[in-house]
């Protein structure tokens, strides 16, 4: 845990509070995985909202892995190339708390485009996504990942993409993490399949038998492609690919007539610096099976009715929201790290004030 | 075409009678192309039919790129593997001229596994995927490929796997080939898409601009990645992939919304050593597209339906079939060896009784 002691020591010192607007930006881009010495941390003032705009603070802000990538510069996901000193790009919970915005009022909860920062003055435009939280009497931390982006992908990319069905052999990959954890409780307890669940280590492994997994195969530990021949002997139905790389082509040798492969994200490869290489794609013929790609931002139109769904599910216990909480907006860099270094289950977010933040 | 002058050689004084049945077997296993040591001629005597079996005598042979691989020996595409002192593989057309099976007669024209032979015993198993040929007012020889199973391919691969809808910019790969010719001019006058056509050479693109394409590249000659921005300013909204390799992989570059591409056949995979290294699936993702697989024997149960609908094209001349017949069993190996040289246009297939083989 070297890498993370770097982290702890540029983060320890990082505090804020209601007079400043504090940032982390891009100090440089980084060449492999993010290190210490590629944030920079600064402090504005807090900014005034002109009309047409809203003063938003910050409350909770999400962590992915694709936040590498913004900062190497390459954008991605829908989002703008960043540039050494920009603020990076995040996503998260945060309160109106001036508007001269005729459609956005003060004290509404919102969760949208805000990035590593405590405030931030937004016109509400179009590309930075930004939608109400509605108050399901849940907790409104849980619309930065749960009833967010995460959840979006997770039911977009299960339903829309993977078109399961009840008895379905499935194969998820990336099972304890933000995406996963919800994927497999909603693959098990709505959908009815079968879920054989794929994480790194035996803590994890435990985990997600606990969130819908029937069965796990510890890919650190495990010969995962023997695992996947013993306990999915009649093949594989539906895959949901977290992860890319040897565990897909490992899933495409044992393909089910007419079998689904989702390619949701693939964190293996946003690790790499070189994309893998997949000689086996062709396996998809003999089955007449299909890999579908999907992208979330592809998926807003169908926002409220997802996240109505969502929250009947957290409320009837289908669905457990597993939430990793870094307290403190000083240590977004080390919540970033500790994405990286496998350790974290569920979704990871930031509790940018270091409160439990329950809805007001 | 020093290639080509062997299998001259080999084939030239191979002639045929009534009196045997003359095969062609595997000599050895191919190690890359087939060469003309890789094929032994012989004869035995005609066999009789025991009870349950019939006599076909071969009328037409077809050649497809696959057969490569069953005399490679590691079984493909739904066929055993052969071994050294096999006859090879090869479904054609016959004429049942003995029967002693209940439900085929004696007179009736059929399709299926047939081998390279000029007779055949059979007891007209489900391996075999025997058919009669229906008398449409068509040749017979037509059954052999694009009234057989060359036609159901270009048919399940581009309506059932492809989706097309009326206006689709598409992209076809071996546009001069089989299924290629038949897939330009289905998709051209009855899906109503519009078809850009990829081939080999300058006569081969002329062809294909007859058969449905609007458009044709010459991958021998034209920078491919280069003429598809230029072609498909607004991207590529079906792939229909007969080849593989570097041209799936620029397609991948220019997806539109919910792109479909249908992976049929990789003759760049059949004529390599090693399988292609496909490095960017993942741009499947940012635009919700799906890459499908199919194998036309998935497909059998809509056998009937589909000849119907093709033989309707080809009365009404929506489909006009595009044959490249060899004449004489004796030169079923040089027809093979024509269709690795890139020469052939169409489907490839060998009249083996050198008639022109018009419906009784």
């Amino acid at each position: 845990m070297n890498a993370l002691a770097g982290f702890e020591a540029l983060t320890a010192d990082k505090l804020i509070d209601d007079e400043g607007n504090y940032q982390w930006r891009v100090a440089r881009a980084p060449s492999g995985l993010p290190k210490p010495e590629d944030f920079r941390w600064g402090a504005t003032d807090i900014p005034e909202p002109a009309p047409g705009e809203v003063l938003l603070k910050t409350l909770y802000l999400g962590l992915a892995p694709v936040m590498r990538m913004y900062m190497q510069g390459g954008g991605a996901a829908g989002e703008a190339a960043l540039h050494p000193g920009d603020v990076i790009h995040g996503r998260g919970v945060a309160q109106i708390i001036k508007s001269r915005h005729a459609d956005w009022h003060e004290g509404e909860i919102v969760q949208g485009q805000l990035g590593w920062q405590t405030y931030k003055v937004s016109a509400m435009t179009p590309a930075e996504k930004m939608f109400r939280c509605r108050n399901f009497g849940l907790p409104a931390m849980l619309s930065c990942k749960t009833l967010g982006m995460t959840g979006l992908s997770a039911h977009a990319g299960l339903f829309a993409c993977g078109e399961p069905r009840a008895g379905d052999q499935m194969v998820l990959s990336g099972a304890a993490g933000g995406v996963g954890t919800i994927v497999s409780q909603l693959a098990a307890n709505v959908a009815g399949c079968d879920v054989l669940g794929i994480a790194g280590g035996a803590r994890k492994c435990a985990t997600i038998r606990d969130l819908g997994c029937s069965a796990a195969i510890d890919y650190q530990a495990d010969d995962v492609p023997a695992l996947l021949a013993a306990l999915r002997p009649d093949g594989i139905d539906l895959y949901f690919d977290n992860v890319g790389g040897d565990i897909l082509s490992a899933v495409l040798e044992r393909l089910t007539m007419r079998a689904r492969i989702v390619l949701c994200g693939s964190i293996s490869e946003y690790a790499a610096d070189a994309p893998y290489a997949l000689t086996n794609y062709t396996r998809l013929r003999r089955t007449d099976s299909r890999m579908q790609g999907f992208f979330v931002y592809n998926h807003l139109d169908r926002w409220g009715a997802v996240m109505d769904e969502l929250a009947s599910y957290i409320h009837d216990g289908r669905l457990r929201p597993v939430q990793d909480i870094e307290q403190g907006f000083g240590r977004m860099p080390l919540a970033l790290a500790k994405l990286y270094s496998g350790g974290n289950i569920g979704t990871k977010l930031c509790s940018v004030r270091g409160e439990p933040g329950e809805w007001r």
